[in-house]
């Protein structure tokens, strides 16, 4: 099912992001009181796909998948952990960044993916320092080649070996042509503040940078010979635990593996499922809500584990949107549908919202925050279609918003004995899911008019029907029964029929107004250069760069600067 | 010259940037009073190039070198001009945007340019409204359709005639699989605060939008019947008038044509020099100082006319740098070097400074910031380099701080009896020459650590060698006589020995740190995506839409989502 042109190994028939930690072949977790460590030590024959050997600590997508589940678990499972320390389990190499054999034989549309969901996974790491308090320190003994050295980058100290010989480098455009593909470029600059002509200099010199200027130009930290090197990185992950505001303890929730029953043309989860039309090329995501009422307080939803309502709906979600996305590249749209009872989804957002300072609401909230922002970077048409029975509420009325387009039935539906649809907004609507620029979704939906956004805010709570949820901003369009039908078709029947292409770029650029951080730039910015790049014949035709590399020829460039 | 697959029209041997209004062939400019009309009105059979029909008022690069001629002459030549009407001279059509066969048949390289100039003349027209008060008035009388409507987008107030059939659309997507190329998406959100699901829906109809919706939607600002038409441009423009800052009378400056000399490698101007060394892909462009001293006032520099030395020198640098983005595909650097009396310089700044708010003042120095800013979005690699003899002081400072790499020579060099180089700071380089996103080049550039600002700031005036500025953060490298020719022609050739690609895409994203704003967003995010679409099958290809509009058949997509 995996439209790669190479196989996946071991005879897999898709990707698969589901994994724990007595799968991993790449990785070694180890906790010790507050402090975790965090092992890269690749199997070199453990690659995602048939045809090239991981060495020298490079990765493919498996390998990643495996990190974004360590990052993820650590946060879920190990509420005593402050600091997580990443190193190489090999010797004299850190990490030579993504395979660039697996770079060269892979589909366009692989590397995109591949690199979108790596960036996922370094914001990951962000996110768990910036809102969990797990701070990552890196140490870097050894090489830090490319992704290497971004997934240095994406830690909040970098402890650089000084040996003579352990380097941070951005070969990529000297050597393949490419630019860093997982946020380099935007964090030496926008995060580490190297200042550009520094910049310039380094990502256009094969060897990198060591020692004393890599401190110099803000590249690393810090240096430390060798001999002292432990103990350095004891002393900062102390110091760093002390300054962690990470305030968990007891037991943490265990991430149990999901329940998932995949047919030829569907995914069903416990609360998600996923019905695939091939012939329209839509995907219905439908949730459900809860059937039971909210737990009494977070020490009962403790006791649930991974199958409390909000925490295991988020697990499912995300693991069908990476499905769609990276295993079923004909769908042209998303369809979100939800079911059941706007009261208890919204019993379950009070809960959290109220115990948010709770370490295993917070992290619930983050992990929403998370998916929705995965959402917003899927390259597929997103629709919400709320009708009678829905429960487009609270949380999951960010689906809504998140639509580029988003359809409210008014009334009643012929046949249906069930009222009119209704979507009821609550405080976690305004604050608690900002997108990647910084705002929340609502927020940059009625950004013409800060009065609309206060008229909102005073709709908190109550049943908003399809004329007041259009009046208000909040669906594209309320239709009654007779239209309904016709309407919906009609739409998606033109978005299957648009190029592919224009509507990733269009969806990239209206789907984000106003700001940027770093992170909306990586997405933005940086990955359409990295996307355009990707295709130019310089870097994958037949005398490219990537193509060329190892092969003892060099490439051979068309010299026009476009 | 010209790297067309298509002949330049007439036997052109080059695009050339320069014309008047007694060549316009597109254009009618008419001034009454303080109110300025300019009627599109293209030629159908004046295209740039042999092979199409510029029909319902399209139009191609040449049309817009005659629109920004004349944006740019209303500020010099027309004081007194406070409000600027644009419509159309053709019955029933406003403007169908840029020429689809003329897109079709164009190189990457050639559509990517065209893009980014005509984005720089719409960036142009918001300006002169920001800074000059010239405020535009868009009426829309019949269909404006894509870049017809991004026109429209660039003015502060569009007026739909109400007659049931005039309408503005941006069809790109649906139509030919590509992106609106000027700045459509991001305008159209961020500008006009077009709701982002209302935004989908527009920028996937044919047809687009009329009459009250496009006026709720936000997509124009009034809709009047056509009796009542022209009474309602004449109040807007009387209103705008009456609001406007701007503050000039009297005569203007006459903008004479340049002074020009091509040579098969080499352009020649008063002040500004350019010479090519095709074996090695760099061109060099030279800038002298004036030999006078500056005049006394502003009143003796509206004496001196077109050839006052800033005026001139920023007239000529934009040519060239024009020139060689378009007629010089392959030159892989723009080194620039500078010649004379760093004191001469920085008199012309401060008499400039001193009178900001004098018109003539404002215009020049509004006028070097775009030409600075054209320079920061050029897909070369730029270098200062900083000699004896030099003068990178004031507003040529900008260069050094555009360049994204310099170098200073440190000490004398051998056989060159002038002094060591030394660069001279002044206010202009603290404020008044921001980039597109907002920020001085100083300011980005010095981003990490704002004491190091100040301490730039207290060394105005001081005459600063190449260890003061290395340490100041001003240039990259200070390198005394021994190191320096080796130096300088490693990084040239190494520079160009890259992909070309490549570097447009690590310059693109290291150049510009820090903020976004919706002017550095359409060069950045906006533009990559366009990039990219403009290489994809879907649109460019034997069977994409770009290559079949208009054949009768329909494109054939690769529908997988990428």
């Amino acid at each position: 099912m995996a439209a790669e042109a190479r196989n996946l190994a071991n005879g897999a028939e898709r990707i698969d992001f589901q994994t724990d930690p007595s799968r991993y072949r790449h990785w070694k977790l180890a906790v010790d009181g507050d402090t975790a460590t965090l092992k890269m030590d690749v199997d070199e024959n453990g690659g995602l796909f048939e045809g090239y050997q991981l060495k020298l600590n490079s990765y493919d997508l498996g390998v990643d998948i495996e990190l974004a589940d360590a990052v993820q678990r650590l946060r879920f499972e190990h509420p005593e952990v402050k600091v997580v320390i990443l190193r190489s389990g090999k010797e004299r190499v850190f990490c030579a960044g993504a395979n660039i054999r697996m770079l060269a034989g892979s589909t366009h549309a692989h590397k995109v993916n591949f690199c979108k969901f790596t960036n996922e996974t370094r914001n990951g790491m962000e996110d768990s320092s910036e809102n969990s308090g797990q701070r990552f320190i890196c140490v870097v003994n050894g090489a830090a080649a490319g992704g290497g050295y971004e997934l240095a980058l994406a830690t909040d100290h970098i402890i650089l070996a000084d040996d003579g010989s352990s380097s941070v480098a951005l070969p990529e455009l000297p050597l393949l042509a490419v630019l860093p593909g997982t946020g380099g470029l935007t964090r030496v600059v926008d995060k580490r503040k190297v200042r550009r002509d520094h910049a310039d200099f380094f990502c256009t010199t094969e060897e990198g940078v060591k020692g004393r200027r890599a401190v110099q130009w803000r590249l690393v930290d810090e240096t430390v010979p060798n001999s002292r090197l432990d103990a350095k990185v004891a002393s900062r992950a102390k110091e760093f635990a002390a300054s962690s505001k990470r305030n968990g303890n007891g037991k943490g929730i265990a991430l149990t593996p999901l329940e998932r029953r995949f047919g030829a043309d569907s995914v069903h989860y416990g609360f998600v499922t996923v019905e695939i039309n091939r012939a329209e090329r839509v995907a219905t995501i439908t949730i459900k809500a809860p059937e039971g009422d909210a737990p009494a307080n977070l020490d009962a939803a403790l006791e649930q584990g991974a199958s409390f309502w909000p925490l295991q709906v988020a697990r499912e979600l995300d693991d069908a949107i990476l499905h769609l996305r990276i295993n079923e590249l004909e769908i042209a749209a998303l369809v979100f549908k939800t079911i059941g009872d706007n009261a208890k989804v919204i019993a379950y957002d009070a809960l959290l919202h109220a115990n948010r300072d709770h370490w295993l609401a917070n992290e619930i909230l983050h992990h929403w925050k998370r998916v929705l922002k995965r959402i917003d970077v899927t390259s597929r048409t997103l629709v919400a279609l709320v009708e009678p029975g829905s429960c487009f509420s609270g949380t999951l009325a960010e689906l809504v918003l998140a639509a580029d387009r988003s359809y409210m039935l008014v009334g009643e539906k012929d046949g249906d004995n069930r009222g009119p649809a209704t979507i009821t907004l609550h405080d976690v609507n305004f604050g608690t899911y900002p997108m990647s620029h910084g705002l929340t979704r609502l927020q940059q939906r009625l950004l013409a008019d800060p009065k609309q956004l206060d008229d909102a805010r005073e709709k908190i709570g109550a049943s908003l029907e399809g004329d007041d949820a259009e009046q208000l901003g909040i669906v594209t369009f309320a239709l009654d029964d007779i239209d309904w039908e016709d309407e919906v078709r009609v739409f998606l029947e033109g978005r299957a029929s648009f190029s592919p292409d224009g509507l990733t770029g269009m969806e990239a650029n209206l789907r984000f107004v106003g700001p940027e951080t770093m992170e909306s730039k990586i997405f933005s910015r940086l990955t359409a250069w990295q996307n355009w790049i990707f295709q130019r014949p310089n870097a994958v035709g037949e005398e490219g760069a990537l193509r060329r590399y190892g092969t003892g020829q060099k490439a051979n460039f068309d010299m026009q600067r476009v």
